[in-house]
């Protein structure tokens, strides 16, 4: 049983399709049919995009067909402005590159979807973006002035967490969609990784929306073009993994062959022993660093930026200000 | 030029209809056509019920018809517990009363709205209420198990405020009514009071929801039953005094009869003179004790257990433990 | 190896004096020279006191020699409000008998201390707490009339952590302790637990003070009354357990003999296995439960009341109002 | 009675001193003995820096000698990132010269203390600059090879306020001084102005520290060199105004001559009339405008931006990372 098989039959997400690819193609780097990787270097950050073209590809992955973009830049871990400022143009790129491809233009109204909850440290990343870039769907009714010609209308909405609200986000996200009628989302969510080297450090963006189970909320329906009307940017990072992640390495570090273990006998193993050792909290643990709160300030600035920079071209070129609210 | 034609001349809104009432009746307390006034006193509080049940009521008070029953504890300036507990108690009852006269049965759906903007003190009555009681409308479907037969689902939204999501606040409540279909919205908000000595001591309970122009915020659009197709009832708590408030203060103290300011040939002078003080923030300016974060803390607390108090009858006799979201 | 031995090796820091015994007497419950535990059963709760009375005693548990009780509460995992009244007073009769044992009179000046950091959800208990109980040292200066006869003079004090402030909480605390004279000292703080049970769960009270290592902080110093010069009761609940508790778990449940493991010829193997595991960010990783943010707020308010309780005697049976600040 | 002796018969502080020399001098622009005043003008602002050099100055100013720096940029007011990183640069240009002046070298230890109330949005200024720039004290200790050469110890401290501790500021600061020995401190404070323009606007730096009665915090004991036996330097930008006046405001544009009030009469009327309208908090209102959450946000950030400048020359050309905390 491989660490891909271990996360997959204890309910482990792998948010990051490039963990799952390359888990899923093991030590031997196999092809897997219905995907495509590239790879491109950059000075401060890797970005490795897999496309997922076929149901076979979905299917292997555990992921919806798209595109999966992810920038990975260790630089992220430290506090260091020029790394911070290189890669959230890293990130506009992606987001522009996509959201023409998506066919949304540049004067499309586009709301940005913070999801999680500010509460809690390790959750509160898209809370905390939310503020971090500007605004203007108000302004184009109340102070048109304000804005140069070719401005987008951008709005955003944090909806809460379903234990707060007792609503489901994407109910809540659809309600105001069907209200206010944006042509795409962007959503951004904190990530659950595999692998502890991914916390803080790596950017997903995707066309595929938010799936069911994925992020450290409890978001229980998809957020997607099928669920929305509209496409769906999902924006993620992860900021914890599982705690079964830990077991697993445990496991596999300690080199006793699962193959060995007595558990193997019974196929349920993996999630039996998973249960077991999570039980107190029904298995909903998750393992943070303890600098999690500077770790989101300074990742919430570099999305916020990379907005700024994706929706609001004419707006920075003019240099106009904004009005406070 | 009195009190209450001062405030309308320069649009400071009088939140509270029982003092829109008091001003509108003066000194010689004259009757108001459409408009029906009741007092009942308690130990730790006075409660007015105001009933205006004419178009020409709701013209004179600049409001809709409707019940609004005030209140009026000036022991909540103070850290007592056992007068906050008092109010909470006195809170439910009106709520409880007002929910059955809307036909709203204690099983049915009801949806709590926190309006106004958690970052900024003195308009975070509504997100900090949000969190002080229980939300169960998920653990219907979720955790069936944990609610007693007769519970109702409650379910809870901060949707935020115009200048930070760019939609006006209705929009997003509406547009959650429609998918989560609450059969009655309680929404609490900070509001805006003509006297100082109404901060953190009246609490005005209306069945006629929130209207244009109303509370700290800056929502546009009114939040009511014509606009989201269900009862509202609207929970406020002055936090602030429009600064207009203190102008006023000065010209009646100062007791240069408002008659002789060269000001009074021009028909605007009140709005003029308001404007040409208040200018540098386009009058948006707002008056507030310095204790202000104390207030809000032990007034979220009241309304909360009101709350839970008023939607979770059952759930509170069988004292059931509620699980951690 | 057992799992006291492992958590030496590896280093985590088993904050619980509870736990350190019952792990060091394992399985055949031997008697620790130095070392008596009492158990008293409450409704709500079961109370263990553990003395540690010599130097082969602190040894042997890793803790200064001195006064450990443990109330054990699993009711506060849910929310209970009649649970965590019950809490509160059993806290504060064991805060009370604590410091009439270390001769603090009922109208000695007591500085509250909540360590840890108010932006990471998990370690901002002690903050946190800070605001949930009345502070009246101010008050003999500038409003006296407001305190009944026999009030005690009230401090409280958040002194941040190292990474923010630059310096060691234990010197911050020293230094207002220097310039305001308290009799004694409580502190509160989140703690990490060697059993994911135990988180919120558990609340130990001891006049040992705070060890250097201890708590989800990075408090080097000690805070006792050694550094302190004044008695130091520290009031601490685990809200994580170290990641290296789940690499334990693991280990333990598989039953692979630790002895049979091929690092066991390594005598560092323990910790060289966490270390490796948890390497990317230097070790420092915790597991939380995903509500730890509804957990620190109910806990927050059981210390609170417990502090009122224990502190303001008088105050709170002539039930004065206290301005707010 | 002119709006100086207004102010000082009812009891605002003009924590400005610009605003103070000003207002003394009146419309003929008279001189005050024993002051100076400079200006420059660059693109983004207006510098003014006032000497009190003698005694009789200090008492006609109400503040005591040394400079007075003020920075006035009405840019700040809008979101516009040129104008915070223009005039976080000259914040920073002149609180170099000022530390050079006071004979602080370029590696010697620096206190930064964020004064006020967190949790109070107009008076969270100074504890959300902490974390806007980089500590390193603990780093010469913990990790000093992250430090290129050249580096300095910067500490950083939000002692709370008198009602949430019970403690005087200057007390928990000269506490922290004694024990970790800076050799200048660098105070950020939320400041009260007389004009409502000058909200959000004006920046004033002064090396004469924090003065009794200045603030929107209740700071009892000042905050200088003397009281702390190290220089000090305040930072402190308005962000609210005293709620008297509006009340000047009023009197002054209605042009009632305030001598022909009946109130004249009384040589106290002005603090009667003021005591009379505030009365029901005890006189302490204060003015803010509503968009108060995002000034605040920008300006901590600018400020922050600046202390990083001038305390971390060094860490600023290597470029060198910082770990996170």
């Amino acid at each position: 049983m491989d660490r891909y098989q271990f996360y997959r039959a204890c309910g482990v997400n792998l948010d990051l399709a490039v963990e799952a690819h390359a888990l899923l193609r093991g030590a031997t780097k196999q092809e897997i049919p219905g995907v495509k990787e590239d790879k491109e270097h950059y000075p401060q950050a890797t970005v490795t995009t897999i496309h997922i073209f076929s149901a076979t590809g979905a299917q292997a992955l555990g992921k919806p067909p798209g595109t999966y973009i992810t920038i990975e830049a260790p630089g992220l871990l430290t506090a260091n402005p020029p790394v911070q400022e290189a890669v959230a143009q890293l990130l506009a790129q992606k987001l522009t590159a996509l959201l023409q491809h998506l066919r949304v233009g540049p004067t499309d109204p586009v709301l940005v979807v913070g999801l999680g909850n500010w509460q809690a440290t390790p959750d509160s990343l898209g809370p905390k973006v939310i503020g971090e870039f500007t605004v203007t769907r108000h302004l184009f009714q109340y102070a048109p002035q304000t804005l140069p010609p070719g401005s987008r209308p951008v709005s955003a909405l944090s909806p809460g967490v379903l234990g707060t609200t007792g609503i489901e986000t994407a109910e809540i996200i659809r309600g105001v969609v069907d209200r206010t009628q944006p042509r795409a989302i962007i959503a951004i969510d904190a990530l659950a990784a595999g692998d502890l080297r991914r916390i803080g450090t790596s950017i997903q963006i995707t066309d595929t929306g938010i799936s069911p189970g994925s992020g450290v909320g409890k978001q229980r329906t998809a957020i997607n073009r099928e669920t929305m009307g509209i496409p769906v940017i999902a924006v993620g990072i992860p900021t914890v993994v599982h705690a079964a992640v830990i077991i697993y390495e445990t496991l596999a570090k300690t080199g006793q062959g699962i193959e060995r273990s007595p558990w193997v006998q019974n196929p349920n193993w993996a999630q039996g022993l998973v249960q077991e050792i999570l039980k107190p909290f029904g298995g909903n643990l998750t393992v943070t660093p303890k600098e999690i709160d500077e770790l989101i300030h300074n990742l919430a600035w570099v999305v916020g930026a990379a907005l700024n920079q994706t929706l609001h071209t004419t707006l920075l070129q003019t240099k106009m200000a904004i009005p406070l609210h």
